[in-house]
């Protein structure tokens, strides 16, 4: 059953420790099949170097568990309300680096200071509100997600646009077109996360960077007229001018 | 004679290289079999490259060497003291790990400022005191051990919810159920000491977590409540929310 | 065609991630034939694992592409303007080495505080000003560079004594005599960059080195004078003095 | 000739780019025969991939070269100076070590401010004073001698007790028992700038550590009454005590 998203969960998960985002099991990915509404996660505090593609653990969007023997993740329901509340995402992950981690235990956005971040989220990647004790003794792990949904709904952030949030007090989650993108996104948010905290304290004022170079940069990238890389019909013309 | 024992502390003992947590021979592991009452230790400055299970050195609760060609680790009258103080833990782990000694060399504590710190420390990371002329001219490595546990007990902090400490000017302490989940203590207080540090450079004000979400986390993954991992007894029903 | 040139293209390449200077592909080297007039550069967006040295393609100094199958990287247009201004160079990198891209996003230059800088950079290493909303919808990668051209010469800098630039808000460009020397620069930037960062945070005020300091360091590595390494003429006496 | 002396001193320039202490060749080490007046350094400009034992150089207290076919290190006068000033060491190094350049540049010494400094360093790491134009225009390399060792002998350091110094807008130098011993001593400078260099930015106030516990580490490790490692003769009891 979902044998192939299964595979691509799996690898994604395993790009966790390769690119250094995450300190013993401290994350996780997920992928959807959309058509299918069935959602394949890692398990639950299982380590990464004995992690196998069977391990994964298929569950609907409600929550229940179609196929597997363990627990799934922990953070399982919060993917789930993110992938209701973002119709176009089929990849999500959640990690404790470092860097966007120290953001969100200072309760700060990492501001759009350069191209770097321009290349791939369009402007500030945010910060939820701290939730309310009653969030907290709730459904904890559900109410983490709706937090998320809440400060795109009220900022009127376009999630295709702004692949990434930081949990306030907590951490990063990230998504993209596939568990892979999603921890694509992952590693350029701790990047940006690094070099932005470096910038801040060199020069807090004045740190946001132009709209215009916002835009250039990602709409050269994303979008119907994005000339970045090598799917651009070519002909015989030089176009990346 | 305690030949598993002596592999663990060994095997714990090798952990502190390959998770960064030393330089040079800078770090010692030690555990305890309770029912003998006999600590077994790391010899001093020995290389971890070098080091056998033969090597690792068995002492009493006195520090009489009960086994063992080489000399303990300087420290071990501090590892005593401390088994002596908290019944419940059965290893305990010394470094000069870089993050956790730049907080004991400027006298702090590591805030409790996010989730990362609240799935394995109840609360703010103590620092002891410094200690007097006297304790440092006396036993001091005793004297050592015997500021920690008054640390402990004068702040009224569970030893078994806070699996470690940072010695004034000097470095930290961890400990836990058995040597590994010592040293896996150890790798969580720097990791938090590093992004806590950065958080404070970003935000100074207010960093504290809120004390729902603190007991949400602590007790999502220790104590008879908690759902993380995979040691729960499971019923078909999905059991993450 | 230019096959020599091609292969020490890839190769500089390759440098970038050995190095540490580029995350994903976030980095582009070229090379220059002068004699020719003809470029070749890294394609745009292709992974450094899976680069060919037949990959690389061939632009003239007007952007043309001569050969090749690939799309040139987006940024060769800012590669063409600096060969043209610069008439001595002869390779360009361009990355985002999260050090130099922190000075970058501050809009700050990075002072020349030392003589690791000195032995390198004759001076300190210059920002542009922040680019025009008319450059950048416009021909943004050639503005790129007509900016960084624009800083050399109104500041009276030589480029050849001044191997690098920081282009607001976005990073590094560096130059240098070949592929490989252009890297070396890029190695050096971010090295100092880095150093100098932690300086100006334990002391801000007269950061800069003496200027004696500077001409001895720059001028005993470079020039006529130069006394550093082993292309010395050597006569029995010892000329490190 | 001083074959031994050359494979240590081989071996002892390639624990640099082990130690991570290095960028391309930016640093060096040498060694001392003290009974012959020889000194055997690495020569100059020569990648850490490529030396060999037969390309150390060979020079006399005077630095006339005595064997040796490539050019000595540029920094050689430097070591020279050192020796004749400080008569019980037997290697030094110099590096560009990024903590230690970042004080260095600052021009401040790195305080000692924990137990890991005490146990090496007793006492402040000292930073030489700017050189005059003149000490820097005429016989730079000798001078930068001669205020380090102007340092030592103006604020009455031992250097035995010592071994070590930032020389200003330059960077670390290092020395010890034989050139193995002064790369350890550059290792512990390294990570005492840096966990010094965050302590201070946490709290900057009141950061040195108490002279009795800098004299109980220190004098733990070094001096007749030593009780830290193997060496110690041992009659039954403990001594760690």
């Amino acid at each position: 059953m979902l044998e192939k998203l299964k595979k691509e969960v799996l690898e994604a998960n395993l790009l966790l420790p390769k690119y250094g985002l995450v300190t013993f099991t401290w994350g996780n990915v997920s992928g959807i099949d959309r058509e299918k509404g069935l959602v394949v996660i890692k398990p639950s505090g299982v380590e990464y170097s004995e992690m196998k593609a069977s391990d994964m653990v298929v569950v609907d969007l409600d929550g229940k568990i179609v196929e597997g023997n363990l627990n799934p993740s922990s953070d399982t329901a919060t993917h789930l309300v993110l992938y209701k509340a973002f119709p176009n995402i089929k990849g999500i992950v959640h990690t404790h680096s470092p860097w966007a981690v120290s953001f969100a235990q200072a309760g700060l956005e990492v501001p759009a200071s350069g191209t770097t971040q321009g290349d791939y989220f369009y402007g500030d990647i945010p910060v939820t509100r701290q939730m309310t004790v009653e969030e907290i003794k709730g459904q904890y792990e559900k109410e983490t997600g709706n937090v998320i949904a809440e400060t795109f709904r009220s900022k009127n952030i376009n999630p295709d646009y702004m692949p990434g949030v930081l949990v306030n007090d907590h951490g990063p989650f990230t998504w993209g077109t596939d568990p892979k993108n999603a921890v694509h996104n992952s590693v350029v948010l701790e990047e940006v996360a690094k070099m932005t905290y470096h910038s801040l304290q060199l020069n807090p004022e004045n740190i946001r960077m132009n709209k215009s170079l916002l835009d250039k940069h990602f709409f050269r990238k994303h979008g119907e007229n994005a000339y970045y890389g090598q799917n651009i019909s070519e002909k015989g013309e030089i176009n990346y001018v």
